[in-house]
């Protein structure tokens, strides 16, 4: 008996088209998010990084119950900025420090995650990509955020799509049926790529097929998932060697 | 008293996003249209060029009254593609086509407006524009179509807005106001950029700023607009001119 691996290559076409994860699977949040923090609250006693990579986690601790409430209908749709300007208010009342930052720093602050900083195999991965297949982000990260990371990361997507586009929040199916839809391809012509197995299996509920990249540290060193917890089409420890393995799949 | 001349440039401070229109503005959607209609209709006496370029006039004349279902609210939002091909098969009626023609031919053919070729000086301009603006293209076309132009003409898009985002079709101000929303900016930090004035007239009402490009061959020699016919921001006779004139505007 052998261990659960990846369908065989041999037997899969090549997607026409990738959609990506962005929080976690292209860009370090947490390290971003804490320099971005350390910096703007330095006067109110946020200099050391372990107490900036626990604000970074304090706030994106609340990333997932602020979508549950647009998912549900209890909110109406609104960007994810909107929501990461809320949080933050949250996790200031939280760590004593709402009274002491003002709106500039708040506005400002919100913004870090416009600004963070990609894996170091991110770039070269998605130029690789490109040649064969059409790529966007299917994030939870609103249009002007996926614009704005690409050109502070260097890259080129052929369209952003995600929740904005669909004015919902993964994992709801319309988030990924909406990408396929926009792009004019069948589900199973499509490929979710993610470091998150729930994503894939949403993902894969739609007909997508799905990639698994390894991103062990994204919580902090050997914090993240290092292999996916159900069935994937491929599984990669980078975008590189993801680029790589697609390259020998037809066409 | 003088002619009526843009703003001067030196009140002007550049603009953060430049939305595009397509069709005809950054793409020779007639002779490329002509092309393809040449070399899929030929078997049925379509191959001498001044009946592909009627082809391809009669096609396009079609484009403002199936759009006016969709604005007047008689038919629900579609993409571009479904009424360019709902349009062929009215064009190959009227010329006595339609049941010589198959599906497959047809289908391929709606895809020739996912080829258009570029005027020359488009990928230049906006890889020059691309230095100092967020750019979008802000057309009818919907995704794919507008995804499938960009690799066809080597653009790179900071993202794709328009029609399908706003599910409306221009002159439609929710078309404008959508793709001005989606980069967080204010209409007056936004420019909408085109070479027909009513296209112009509608972003300016809903506060953007306008540049005219001189596309005086759109219809066929001499035919298209050679200067607006309103006022406008910056008027230039290329894309390169266009980044020419921006380059000198402040930040």
């Amino acid at each position: 008996m052998s261990l659960p691996t990846p369908a065989s290559a041999a037997s899969q076409r090549r997607p026409r088209v990738l959609l990506f994860d962005v929080f976690g699977t292209l860009v370090d949040w947490r390290r971003s998010v804490a320099r971005a923090a350390a910096a703007a609250l330095q006067a109110h006693g946020l200099s050391d990084e372990a107490q900036a990579l626990a604000f970074a986690d304090a706030w994106r601790a609340q990333y997932q119950p602020s979508m549950q409430a647009v998912r549900s209908g209890a909110l109406p749709f609104c960007k994810l900025d909107v929501l990461h300007r809320h949080n933050l208010e949250r996790v200031l009342a939280d760590w004593g420090l709402l009274a002491q930052v003002d709106e500039p720093t708040r506005a400002a602050l919100t913004l870090a995650w416009h600004r963070l900083d990609a894996w170091p195999d991110v770039a070269e991965g998605l130029a690789e990509l490109r040649r064969r297949c059409l790529l966007a982000p299917c994030s939870n990260g609103n249009l002007s955020l996926m614009a704005n990371l690409a050109r502070h990361n260097g890259w080129h997507w052929d369209a952003i799509l995600g929740a904005e586009w669909a004015r919902d929040y993964k994992p709801q199916p319309v988030v990924y049926q909406a990408a396929v839809q926009a792009f004019d391809v069948l589900p199973g012509e499509a490929m979710m790529v993610a470091a998150h197995s729930s994503d894939l299996a949403a993902a894969a509920a739609c007909g997508l097929r799905t990639a698994f990249i390894a991103r062990p540290d994204e919580h902090g060193p050997g914090t993240g998932e290092s292999r996916p917890s159900g069935p994937v089409d491929l599984v990669a420890t980078s975008l590189v060697d993801m680029a790589r393995q697609l390259a020998s799949w037809p066409a």
